[in-house]
């Protein structure tokens, strides 16, 4: 019998959230007012409470490893559907063995239910039927007797000793109960739950469908990857890296190509991603400029929640939105992308897909070296986790390698003392 | 710079393996031996031993995430590939301003680097060039003060302290130099690693082959899930569940079908899939016949190495071989099929990927409950985890449900005290 709902994945409860946020639906802030720099906790909140969830699709079962159920669903039959062998033996009525301490059972063994093959569908007193283990028992029969606690000879059973109901056996209905909840809409499907599914001959599923999200790059000095660059020129690494974060969460990329620079060309593109898709991440290049360009834009075609998150070392990050489209501009540096897509897009991706919680993983280190907080704001320190302990990773803004080479982040709590080493931190896996 | 290949993933730091394993390459013993039960490790190991690698293919780098490199990849060229700024301000040559402090230092602005634009391609003494974060620094230059520390009228700069060389740069190869080891062969991809790769213009990589794993369900009672079982029959779920679990880990599934108790149809089947796929797993049916029925024909096809993992509550699981064609036959429940599927044949999946280790994720939570040890094996214990707290699952063999209600797994070593309430233990989370 199930445990209730509750207890499981609509509280996402072993995968607790790195971030702690009330995701409660709320307004965010008017965005006339000052749309400077939020602390993280509040740009979350703002996402999760702007991003809409996407539609619904019914697909086959078999595809639906890790999408979210749009609909409740129920045993549309008991389960296994018929009372059922747990052990070889010989399937007998429990009452024919009452006296048999005082005067042995002796049994007529009338046919067998072989491999899924039942040679008699019923039983009367006086009768047994030899059964094998999932086997179906046969109507009348109550309980089964294993052949050790029996003497066997030719068709005659006897039985020395009285035999409880109900043993050995699975229920009808011990598996799901016709119209009982199997699982809740919103739940995210696993290999196992797909098991589950076929089990009860659930073969098509409703699930949300995968969000679609649009990835614009800009920055001047941008070429493309599969380019050369000139003396000057970077190759684009964004939207590769916004690419494969979204596939993996679920999502469906589009890519909208590069924009050199130009206000112009950069308002058209995101108005036609707004019509084609669910949300828009926009990354910035490496100067400031290009970045104040994003947040512009998306202030000219929509609203700007927020132009930065107050967290070290990178705080350059515009919330808006576009009719019911979500627009994140993220900042230019790859290292600092991924951490804005780890801390706040993940949150976006994950409310589309109407999933409550950030699902992370964390593990408890020790340190192998200080590390400082900040009087304003919380810093997070990318480390790499080598036997049990964390080694921060500095690097100057804009180097890529420190993409390869870390494992997760360290959150150091503003004004706090910091971290000393030796002190076992929270690390958030990747 | 990065550091050295070992001390990542190479040696899976983060992700120890739950199951401790010499996976050394040796020879599994003898089949022609007793192929009576071996402990869990013993099966992995065996496992590991036989598993060869796929082979290799090239694909697009975007669409490589989670595949493994079978090639190791070094820097084209130096990145960024030129001496970059790191912060506004002005380009100048250090050594103008070494006597700054007793004769101020004065430059001509005689040009600007902005959004990847520059003016001027080189500087000589006695001149300034004001450049953007990310720009290329002239020739010549070989340092950036900042605005702050300048006193700029016209295009005239006044400097009154000396600047070092260096400053505020990227240095043309700081983040990978020519020739330098980006990645290991064998390095499983993930986001962040694609983008690395488009860095550095890797458009395209060689990787392993996904697995082909063939998936054949034996047992007399099972009917397609689509069906509506008849009485005594109950629907196939192993298919759909290896299926979801071989496609999360990377795999390509093909489903052969369901064999309903014939040995002769089940060699063919068996033998036609050691053609096409690149490891066979065959799941039983309810009842033992029907497991010892798939050992018999992989004996005769190919070699038996074990016919029963000696891990409680589930101990039938055939490993065999024929030719290079690892064949692992599965016990029948769901449930038990599950859990060897995470503790055996996940190893099975990575050993062909590549995948030195076993990645799992743990957590430490306190019992709810007493877990006894078993005197002869390693018991395997299901639980649920709310709140911190693990909580045993038990039910009859076979149940569907324990599938969708159980979070991991706890390991009761054999022969010890087992675990009692308030204990923390450690979950392998599934």
């Amino acid at each position: 019998m199930p445990i209730p709902w509750t207890m499981y994945q609509t509280e996402a409860r072993w995968a607790d959230q790195f971030v702690l946020v009330n995701t409660e639906k709320s307004v965010p802030g008017d965005a006339s007012s000052d749309p400077g720099t939020v602390p993280l906790e509040e740009a979350v909140r703002i996402v999760r409470s702007i991003a809409h969830k996407t539609g619904t699709e019914t697909i086959p079962t078999d595809e639906a490893d890790g999408r979210t159920l749009s609909e409740s669903i129920y045993a549309l039959a008991d389960l296994p559907g018929f009372e059922r062998a747990t052990m070889d033996g010989f399937a007998i009525i429990s009452s024919d063995t009452s006296d048999a301490l005082t005067s042995p059972c002796i049994l007529t063994l009338t046919g067998s239910v072989t491999k899924g093959l039942s040679t008699v569908s019923a039983i009367s007193h006086g009768q047994a039927v030899s059964i094998q283990t999932g086997g179906k028992l046969p109507d009348g029969a109550d309980t089964i007797v294993q052949a050790e606690n029996c003497l066997v000879q030719g068709d005659t059973i006897t039985i020395k000793h009285p035999v409880s109901p109900g043993v050995n056996i699975t229920r009808r209905d011990e598996d799901f109960r016709k119209g009982e909840p199997v699982y809740p809409a919103g739940w995210i499907l696993r290999p196992q739950d797909i098991a589950v599914l076929a089990s009860i001959g659930k073969i098509r599923v409703k699930v949300r469908k995968k969000p679609v999200i649009g990835i614009i790059s800009t920055g001047r000095e941008l070429v493309p990857s599969e380019s050369i660059p000139k003396s000057g020129e970077v190759r684009e690494v964004n939207s590769y890296l916004v690419t494969a974060f979204c596939k993996r969460q679920g999502a469906i990329p589009v890519r909208y190509g590069i924009i050199r620079d130009d206000a112009e060309e950069l308002t058209k593109l995101i108005e036609q991603a707004s019509q084609e898709c669910d949300a828009i991440i926009v990354s910035g290049g490496s100067s400031r400029d290009e970045h104040d360009i994003t947040a512009k834009v998306i202030h000219k075609l929509g609203k700007v929640y927020t132009e930065g998150i107050s967290f070290a070392p990178e705080k350059r990050t515009t919330i808006g939105q576009i009719d019911s489209v979500l627009v994140i501009g993220l900042p230019g540096h790859p290292s600092a992308t991924f951490m804005v897509l780890t801390l706040v897009v993940i949150h976006l991706l994950q409310a589309m897909k109407g999933s409550p919680n950030q699902q992370v993983y964390r593990k408890f280190v020790k340190l192998t070296d200080n590390l400082h907080a900040s009087r304003d704001s919380d810093r997070y320190i990318r480390v790499t986790i080598t036997d049990d302990q964390a080694t921060p990773v500095f690097g100057k803004a804009g180097l890529i390698h420190m993409l390869s080479q870390s494992d997760g982040i360290v959150k150091i709590p503003a004004g706090g003392r910091g971290f000393s080493v030796g002190d076992r931190v929270e690390v958030m896996i990747w």
